[in-house]
């Protein structure tokens, strides 16, 4: 078994974690921390695992975690800097799934998050958790940055036609639509429900924090940097993100079976057949990353359409891939949900 | 491992079959028919279900049935009725989840149903699978009327003040409320979205026809007819049904502890501490009943709060857990779906 | 022209009550104020007023508000009873959306609100702003406690009833939904989106604020207590409320023509034909109360379905409702909004 | 008076017509026809027009259509180029919120539509209803092809762009995404409340009605052919447009300036502050198009962001604005909702 410890259990990845972990054959969950809800039973805050999950809350200090294999990190950004380490050092795994380790262009991080960083060094150790680019780096690894949800979609929608030099990398757009939970479980204003149902807007169109993490991945596989425009969205739904991606790309190449090839042996990445409209809530609460392509008009503007569920395979659930690779385990192993729909 | 056919796949309780079934480590699915989408496939219509359902519908006269273990009909009303006689007398066992058999008076069912019943004579003989009151029956049934969706989370609600004899049954009052897909996935205007959304009413104030199936099953328990006013309201969400009930009672008894011992046995209904208030969402996509007990400013009123996913506890789970007690396996095997929330 | 002043104008009664206010060809708004936000266009904070209304917030200090003919709290509870005095002396008439001076008995209001009452010989003095009870009185007052949301559908609903002497008072039942706005505009946890979304749930079971407002409304119609159950529930819409009424009622009385004779002069209350379940979109936007009324099965529980706008008729509309009474203008001045469907 | 009829009054736009109509100072609401519901009133079906519309459904050949000053056509494509003609001879001037007449080339809209045009003679003289381009035209026009939904937010968007001569024509993305009710009120599966909530999805990537309609205005104000990818998208809301815009510019122009400068004296478009992000519920009910023009870290893709409300200034309000310029009486009266927000 894999003895697991949690650091921030309390938002919508925390407890989607548990969701996956208490269900999940080889792990022991053994600690869930919370520095403002120590004592109180995880289940009190989230009725829904009332029986599947038997602990309370407990303080950071009092969590041992250097006695689990692996920490995961459910926590705001620069948590995850200041304790992971002391937990490599300890020997134990940690993945990361705020934003500490994801950028390795460190001065471009301080930019982005407005913070000095605590581990630089760490920054060149991480692995970036996406397995269907990093899978073998993510076996040996010790420390996971597990990536942003946003990035998840927009990569692997983007990747095989970068991958196979077809695309004008100079001029991507990524058009991202986000349900709310993607904005956690804070209380703000502008993500209550009187002000988020019923309209939909954009935002951060001028420079979010997502688009230094997506722009370095995809100029790790074109070789050279990209100019992309990112632009998010908020949907007044719960869970989902849908990634429209537009690019211009060159010759006269079978893009279907370009992509099916691509992700044929991948478990989480479904290729739908030429013509579909993949539906967010055709993956929700699975790990799953649907993606249909299409070339409108026969022109030479491809569109890609990427679908996940931001908490899971945009969060917790690649979290828990990553430990399975980590762990030498069947990639699938606890993540068998089928999505739930309607 | 238990060879399971499914008539109609195409509905709402259908797709929730299968996303349960699908899972079920002792389910072969051999067959699930439709006639207007015979020669599909099944992942076609529900890409929810790629890479775990494997089959396309096919017409009902082709799909064997009579070599299935069990049949499941998640079916309009009315076409069970016409075809559970072969079936049981070829020795499969059938639950239906539609209303076919779950009133036992045959001329009042005709009444409500406004149609003629097909096979009285099985009416008598079936089971009415709600497990909480009658799961020694359901374990030799050759036939199961699974329960309504309102009835299942009236019912257990009232379950353990009628049971005790408590309250005064001549005045019952269940104002129940439903997610959009109680309604069915039938085209229909007052279902749409830009109908059902932002807003919220009661329909059927007149007569629904759970009304008599809930009176049926509380009179039942109480050895005598019950005055029941029931209301059913739209919510605009998709899944869950909130019931509130209220009853006057007599006399002075620990109902938080009548109900936890009534319930302590059953592993899908869960009775929340006191002066709590379940969520629809804390139950979304499992079998659960969650419920709790008040008694506002300790006067004679009590308050019952239930809630359910209409589709599972309310539909498709149920059905697999009476299939589960039928056939002698572990009760809760396929159905350990932890909630989704949010 | 009525010279306006607001305080509090930056929650959803606030910027509803600018909403119709910027239309009223009779108003002059002077000033609204907020504490956290003085010196900001009121249209920043809602682009919704954008070339509607051109004021920013000053601070409550700087609004001379003594130069109003009325003003308006829409305050939190606690802040138009520390003010109201020294308006009402300078001899302006004060309309407040809040609690401060609904509850006649203040040591009950006490027990409920948890503060000590700043202004009881206030509350002697004010009006309760329903006009289908008080019209009169409203005309002449100098102070106004404008309803609360819930107790605006509950008693319009049931006072037909209860004036007409034909239900029994000891067991009333009002079971209630509310839109979240009805939480107002503050950043809670438990009103976000991802949390509100998609489920139902009940709360405050064992005594909400409006259930003392309510029964002090009922009795005063009957004469005497009543025994009332109020249930409250969160409905994930964003406006409306729908209160379904339960009341046993003695003799053979024709509802209908009850309903209708007794709202037929009252421009903001429509009795629905006999049948109808009225939706709460049917109302949206507007300052309407809409209801139905059934007697299921001729028995001798009635049910009456009562729908209201939230923040038009349970908050904004009634209050500047209020307004036109007390200054002799056409009542529905300004509040000839139809309804916004869908 | 302007005695107005309207053909097709029982879908979105139909009431959406009436909710204006019946409040417009100069109209006198003649007829309107329905088909399948003549004999019924009006708010039976729409119980949101209770007491504002005093009418019933006529059938068309009962509706003297010829003596109305104008007559809206609230219907399916292929109606009003049916009867156009002889209204037109009658002296009656005609507003189609379909798609008849709105595509100049005869041939292609064949294609597009897959009907033959029954009055391809009309297209020549029809003026395409967007004030904002063809106001002078609309003025002296008998019969005015009302813009399309999508249509109007995209060209609203690039007009300033494409007039001023800055952008790159050759490759413009328009990523649009539009609530249900754009739909229309047909029972249909796929906009069932199920089917469509706390989900997304784009629709017609492979090509959609309003790509040439779009392209069309576009080219026109070019002088050029356009090369336009638009994907519109479903978003779980009611109504509601928000159009994402993407272009490559030349050169270092003041943009927001330019915005301002061509909308100034535009009553129905409001340009907002640099940096904003228009959310649709900022307009809901109302007839203005928002807008706002970002470039993103200073790069040559220009963002701009263009929300409606879908039936307002996306079909019946506009359709008002054009009767107001058609019949010489102010442009805004009748259309002075402020938005109903939240």
């Amino acid at each position: 078994m894999i003895k697991v410890g949690v650091v921030g259990g309390t938002g919508y990845t925390g407890v989607e974690l548990l969701r996956l972990l208490a269900r999940h054959p080889m792990v022991k969950l053994q600690a869930i921390t919370s520095r403002g809800d120590a004592g109180s039973r995880v289940d009190e805050m989230f009725p829904s695992l009332r029986g599947r999950v038997d602990l309370a809350f407990v303080a950071p200090q009092d969590a041992r975690l250097e006695d689990c294999d692996v920490v995961f990190f459910a926590t705001p950004n620069g948590i995850a800097m200041q304790q992971a380490r002391a937990l490599v050092d300890a020997g134990v795994r940690v993945i990361d799934l705020a934003a500490d380790f994801r950028i390795k262009d460190v001065s471009e991080w301080q930019r982005w998050y407005a913070m000095e960083h605590a581990a630089p060094e760490l920054v060149h150790e991480a692995v970036y958790g996406l397995p269907e680019v990093n899978r073998e780096s993510i076996r040996g690894a010790r420390l996971v940055a597990n990536p942003g949800c946003y990035p998840t979609a927009v990569q692997l929608g983007f990747l095989p036609l970068i991958e196979a030099g077809i695309a004008d990398t100079s001029i991507l757009v990524a058009d991202a639509k986000s349900g709310v939970s993607g904005a956690g479980r804070k209380a703000e204003v502008h993500t209550l429900f009187a002000e988020a149902a019923d309209s939909f807007k954009a935002y951060g169109v001028s420079g979010h924090r997502h688009l230094p993490e997506i722009s370095q991945g995809l100029a790790r596989i074109a070789g050279a940097p990209v100019g992309l425009t990112f632009v998010p969205h908020l949907v007044p739904m719960i869970r989902g993100i849908h990634a429209t991606l537009y690019a211009k790309v060159t010759g006269a190449i079978d893009l279907q079976a370009l992509y099916e090839a691509r992700y044929r042996d991948e478990p989480f990445v479904d290729v739908l057949p030429a013509g579909s409209h993949p539906e967010t809530r055709s993956v929700r609460a699975s790990n799953l990353c649907r993606m249909a392509v299409h070339r409108p008009q026969g022109g030479d503007v491809v569109v890609v359409l990427s679908v996940i569920d931001n908490l899971v395979k945009g969060a917790a659930g690649q979290a828990v891939q990553n430990m399975n690779i980590m762990f030498g385990v069947e990639e699938e192993l606890g993540l068998d949900v089928i999505p739930v729909s309607p």
